[in-house]
């Protein structure tokens, strides 16, 4: 992901170094003349804005306040843009740290995967000071098709886990309905043609019922993912003191299915998992 | 509904008699041409094609084959066009009574509530034999925007039954997802207005949103008849030892709000009951 | 269960006709005194109650009021006794079959299966009116080792789909721990020796625990009908209107197991079914 | 619980030094011989052993190895016995910060609340090394009828977990089971007398169900406490990738009881709960 959204600065022209475990876009973000750091600390030493796509709020701790320390390299008074999926509680906790090196952050998670990072159609769910979000905003929008201003700190990575619930749920709700179609007769591609183009579908399921029909589940989120997903959702939850029985119900089998050798496949693959104990 | 969808045969000058309990709109549809028959068995006796719009299986057991034996006035050879929500097994018992009389039947339950019905923009699901359909295709065209052959008999009230438990959770996952988002402290406006344009949402949400935002839960679909149909899915999902999770869930919690002072309004109410319990 | 059933009322010399469908155990009851009777209606027309111990609702309306109707069989005032596990509307629709005849009727369903039956150790939950029971019990009393008197009417059959359904559901909640126990890594035998014995179990489990053990699911009442069970009383609860969340979960998951070679097995395979899935 | 616990070391001439937030049970402490610490360091710095009973692990943390850090002023090679109800993968937290000090851990937490404390019935789920335990064994004994060794570090938390999450459930569905049978009209009564004593109930029901009876809700384990636990099992499910169902509906469960108004009261006035909704 991250690779692809520096792609879009790079042709934007903006000024930018890069840093990455894996090395293999360097030479594309290179020709660009985006400037390849050898390490974090190079590579965020003279930032203005500084931002972060990690998989899970424990890469994001280790690389900005546990071993790696990287905020004690930033500047004062720069901006650190997380656009890693986290939950809310853990934006807090990265503010506070962030904080503590006089660093500016906000939460900018994001709706899309891979296709729309590589086409800069990622929706920005930002949480955050006005001042702060709006000096970060063009470059966002080179990033992406919209930034949306959720509310304060840690509202960006609220929202984003709204999103991906529901992503989750809607998707086990056609495959449920699409299973139980075929069970009662009606022909499986006919189900995959008419349901996701119903008012009752979420559109997303379009492009899924294609993986369905292909048996195609290339990964664009991984299933294993969506699980740690739902699970911090639940942890939110609780924190509040509120039910989610679907999504807790959607947690359990991703946990079924995750275990019983989907979880490196898309999060759609639930349904692969479903038609096998069918 | 009925009588909204004889409204639209009338005016593509249908030759039309209509039966209905309720006696209120008679005056239009007479002002249209229609004939009014004063009971069942005159309303059916001349004609080619009987179009039935009930609330319930019950109730067209109750007229077509029960008590009234409505089925008995009938031609032979006559269309009987089942139009009624029901469940898939229904159908085929409707049919067999049918078939005692030499009386064709299709089952073509729609998607829609009374505005698509005035709006002439129903869509018909439709299971049974092909030339029968074909003879109906065009009084189902003037009454809806789509006619979907599904299947064989019975396919029909099965597709339907897919689309309103469908409905049903969908409507479940957004207003969970809403009233997560409330408390972790996102504006219940904000959420009202972004979520359901995103492509997790199934995009009748949009108008629910709108229903939840004015608290006014004017019936387009009573939640007691969502409840029924959840509970007929379930009895289906049964006789094919299908698991039916989500739905099962649902449909408990609609049996809550149904005893708790919701069944009357529309079943988007589901959300006022989480509301209240919140 | 009926042969094992009839043996005790024999044992105490109560002069006693037979018909079953299966005849392996006609020669151990002819040995002890009990007439074989070649049909159904030459089996009631002389009785002055009459005991059915049949494996379903569709079963028994067959048998008494169905194609066979041996209810027109019976004598004025007889007693039918139905020990068969049905629903609570079914046994008020055989009372009204039964009072055209002038027969008297009551709900007797057991706890127990085989084994207690074969140590006359069954209770008996009836429901009915008071004298009626007074004049079978002693009948009871021979074939059980309790006779509760519930209520009127369809009672006993209300009761007995209460202690089904807290059995799968025990069974189940026994079954998660177990595994998640050793998920977590303590010893399955320890395990399945101490959690049985504690108070937070239903003492069941401890026979239960035995078969896990072994692997040996032999069948004492077969999870098909287990699954049945939990359907009966997902449909009476729709006639209440009353939410059974943990019931109707557990009915998905026997539903899977049914489908996927465990419906010939006890209902405790639910457990193998689980951790097949693990 | 605590001092209810050291009563009983002390009945039993143990040389015992106790430090309590609360005063009040102090005095009879004191004459039975009991040394009253004025602060915790104090306590535990002469002791061999030393015992805690706290409320979550975060108390734990707090006292042991947090601000407090009780650890610091320990003996070499004491024995930390922690009897709270904490998650396993806390109670290897606490074992490693122990060893940091060269103290030895054993977690042991107890099957029971304050009327078994009180009679020194409570059942120890002990996991640790076998000599440790065999040192502390007849303390435990004294304080407990019986000590369970479940393994090795960590796995009497596990076992603990086990317990717990059964007494909810196994509450949950008697209480399903108790609201259905009235709905179908059963005498309240006659099902909170008779249920409790059949093999598919949990015999602690029997002790609710005069809770039930009597509308009388007194705490013998709080509601909040217990919608804790199931959320740490929710938590260490998830370190397994293991669904739990049923554990995780009723933490969903224990979540809307505990937000409206129940979570003071005993766990099982989820009954209140469920029959005000019902």
């Amino acid at each position: 992901m991250g690779s692809r959204m520096a792609f879009h600065l790079a042709e934007n022209n903006v000024d930018l170094t890069v840093y990455n475990r894996t090395t293999k876009n360097n030479k594309i973000l290179k020709s660009k003349g985006v400037t390849i750091a050898d390490s974090l600390k190079s590579a965020v030493k003279e930032a203005d804005i500084v931002f972060s796509m990690l998989s899970t709020p424990e890469a994001v701790e280790e690389v900005f306040f546990g071993n790696n320390n990287t905020l004690s390299s930033m500047k004062n008074n720069a901006i650190w843009v997380d656009c890693s999926t986290v939950n809310p509680s853990f934006s807090i906790k990265a503010f506070k740290e962030a904080e503590k090196y006089k660093i500016r952050f906000i939460d900018a998670p994001v709706a899309g995967s891979k296709p729309q990072a590589e086409n800069a159609e990622l929706v920005f769910f930002v949480g955050g000071e006005k001042e702060t979000i709006e000096e970060v905003g063009p470059y966002l929008n080179m990033m992406g098709k919209k930034v949306l201003h959720i509310g304060e700190l840690g509202k960006g990575a609220s929202f984003k886990m709204l999103v991906n619930i529901m992503l989750a749920q809607s998707m086990l709700i056609f495959s449920e309905a699409v299973l139980f179609g075929e069970k009662m007769g009606i022909s499986k591609n006919l189900l995959l043609d008419l349901l996701p183009n119903l008012v009752v579908s979420a559109p997303f399921t379009k492009l899924k019922a294609e993986s369905i029909k292909n048996e195609d589940y290339d990964v664009q989120f991984p299933l294993e993912w969506m699980y740690k997903d739902l699970h911090l959702a639940s942890i939110t939850a609780y924190e509040q003191s509120q039910p989610l029985y679907l999504t807790n119900f959607t947690k359990d089998l991703f946990a079924e299915a995750n275990k019983n050798g989907m979880r490196r496949l898309d999060f759609s693959a639930i349904h692969k998992y479903l038609e096998k104990k069918n």
